[in-house]
């Protein structure tokens, strides 16, 4: 027991020394640490921060959510007025879609994110689907569109001739979901600014893109909206009948990754090493890891850390017995949902630069 | 009698000494000549060329047309049962989207069309609406995705991971409107294989993209089909509710060329010089010509040489006393059409690199 104690104050002395990885300066997109995954939640000061536009400067006596488009009574909400409404609180892990981009060969342009654009925290506010019951969504209403008050020029062709603001749509079926929140808290205190301050959305099982932050405005719409982000940017290649089609990015795909040993990390030979790393997924549970520690070849189980909690990371360990033989090795790590669906183990060319959920491998050497 | 008919063999010697230029090798991109237009129909060898892949090796005998999607009874039809379909012969004009670029300043990328990208001929086939009707539209069906035999890479990120068929799609509403053709002959002769040989679709009133060359799938769809060239390509952006949403290119715009004098030229001074042009309009009619000669501060009316005919261009001339004073000017001509909507006189930005419909500058100089 005592061992066990001072083996977690360790790794959280561990985790909180570690700090964020710049991924770009200016809008600030900066990775979380993830070999030291040693709490459940993500510290709010280590969550990644991924934006596109430079930190919108908001207060909250000013603060206004307005509620429009396909609804029968649009509103305006101040920041007391959702504060007083009922709110939830869930734990939710927010992946950016571009997450491991630094895996993939030959380079891919976008921010070279490695592990870390993933994290785990408690989110308190309102459902959507509260909101959206108050303003009278209409019934043929399909899609609701998040706007957030950052505001630029993106940096991809084919540019709008104006800046925009940040906005993500939601199919309707996915907003209208309980889990779907208009939070103010993260962890237990209040947003900082860049993670959203004072409101953001949270779209439980969707990718990072979703959960739109400084949100100023939630509009119903009737066609499929096709901003800037929808088209140009977050979209993928799905098939139609054979022809490819551009859809929007939306579920988080089925992944594992491996936190601990970190690549190209040196491990004494003839030990018990534990292995551990997190796994998520979109709308189904992770039930199983498999972990190879020799490229793929073989394969064996690991146990998890956490409980299912849907929308939530697992965590999970492996104690692996190193090899006596000194060298190279390849570990691999492999989550299976309830489905039975297997984490690929390559990339979907047709997600482009996004959704690089494959096993990574982590290439490490014995040696003493 | 004599004079005239003389004026006119000779212009028809000028017109088909005329060749067309180059933009592009291969695929082939070839400029139709603008300023010898002296016949109303441009002749099919002079006729512009847009392709985006190698042109595909097709014959009469083996060729089948496939209906199929949303409908109640799929269809495939060889060449000889189109042919033994009812048909009609419609003149049409078309005009590739990025027709006029090279105006563009600065440059922007892409094939540097002058003013030759639109030519006008007669179009013989069957109507689109008769083969629908055959297969039996479904009710949901919301498109019309025209599938040609061209396949290729296309050039632009974001690319589809594996080569695609040269595809459009027309919104039901226009595909269901009697003249849209499925059509084998060009001013009264079996389309050449650079014009679609065997059959192409025709779609008047719609950017050249629609009129799909070697066409050998029609197929009904209920979403709207979110292919390469719709989303990746001939797009442009709308406006929903102030926010910049992508739609798919359609309806030509209103737009009047000068033909001569060609930009550069030298005209002589105190003299009659004949302005000559066309002008178009995707489904209204062009009612009025208005000319320039000194940079748009004033204007005169322009004579229109072809009736109104829907769909098809009406060329128009303007005798022009050129000034006593030597140096250079700068002509205009301005379109109006049925509804009162006039030509704008710059490039609007949300069409990108397409929809270049402004008045187009013709600098000349007036020297002895």
């Amino acid at each position: 027991m005592e061992g066990s104690k001072k083996l977690h104050i360790d790794h959280a002395a561990q985790w909180s020394s570690a700090g964020l990885t710049i991924r770009q300066k200016e809008p600030k997109n900066l990775e979380a640490p993830f070999d030291p995954i040693d709490s459940y939640l993500t510290p709010t000061e280590l969550f990644y921060i991924r934006s596109h536009f430079p930190t919108p400067t908001l207060d909250q006596a000013s603060y206004q959510l307005r509620i429009d488009g396909a609804v029968r009574r649009p509103l305006t909400l101040s920041y007391a007025e959702l504060r007083s409404m009922p709110s939830e609180t869930r734990v939710v892990t927010l992946e950016c879609a571009g997450n491991s981009r630094v895996f993939l060969v030959p380079q891919v342009p976008g921010a070279q994110w490695e592990l870390g654009a993933v994290s785990n925290a408690e989110w308190t506010g309102v459902p959507l689907r509260a909101l959206l019951e108050r303003a009278g969504l209409a019934d043929n209403a399909c899609e609701i569109v998040l706007e957030g008050a950052d505001r630029g020029t993106p940096k991809d062709e084919p540019l709008p001739p104006d800046p925009i603001s940040y906005a993500w749509s939601v199919p309707r079926a996915k907003a209208i979901q309980p889990e779907v929140l208009i939070a103010y808290q993260m962890n237990g205190r209040d947003l900082s600014p860049d993670h959203g301050f004072p409101v953001r959305a949270i779209v439980p099982g969707h990718y990072g893109m979703a959960s739109v932050k400084w949100l100023t405005r939630i509009q119903a719409v009737c066609e499929p909206f096709r901003g800037y982000w929808l088209t140009s940017d977050y979209a993928y290649w799905a098939s139609m009948d054979g022809k490819p089609v551009r859809h929007p990015l939306g579920e988080m795909k089925l992944k594992s990754e491996i936190a601990r040993p970190h690549v190209y990390e040196t491990l004494a030979p003839n030990l018990t090493y534990t292995v551990s790393g997190a796994a998520w997924s979109g709308e189904t549970d992770v039930t199983e890891i498999a972990v190879s520690t020799d490229g793929g070849r073989t394969w064996a189980e690991a146990e998890f850390l956490d409980p299912v909690r849907r929308h939530a990371w697992r965590r999970w360990k492996f104690d692996w017995l190193t090899p006596k033989e000194t060298g190279p090795y390849t570990l691999l790590a492999r989550a299976k949902d309830a489905s039975g669906l297997v984490q690929p183990d390559k990339h979907d060319k047709n997600y482009g630069v996004y959704v690089i959920n494959h096993s990574l491998p982590i290439e490490v050497f014995v040696d003493d």
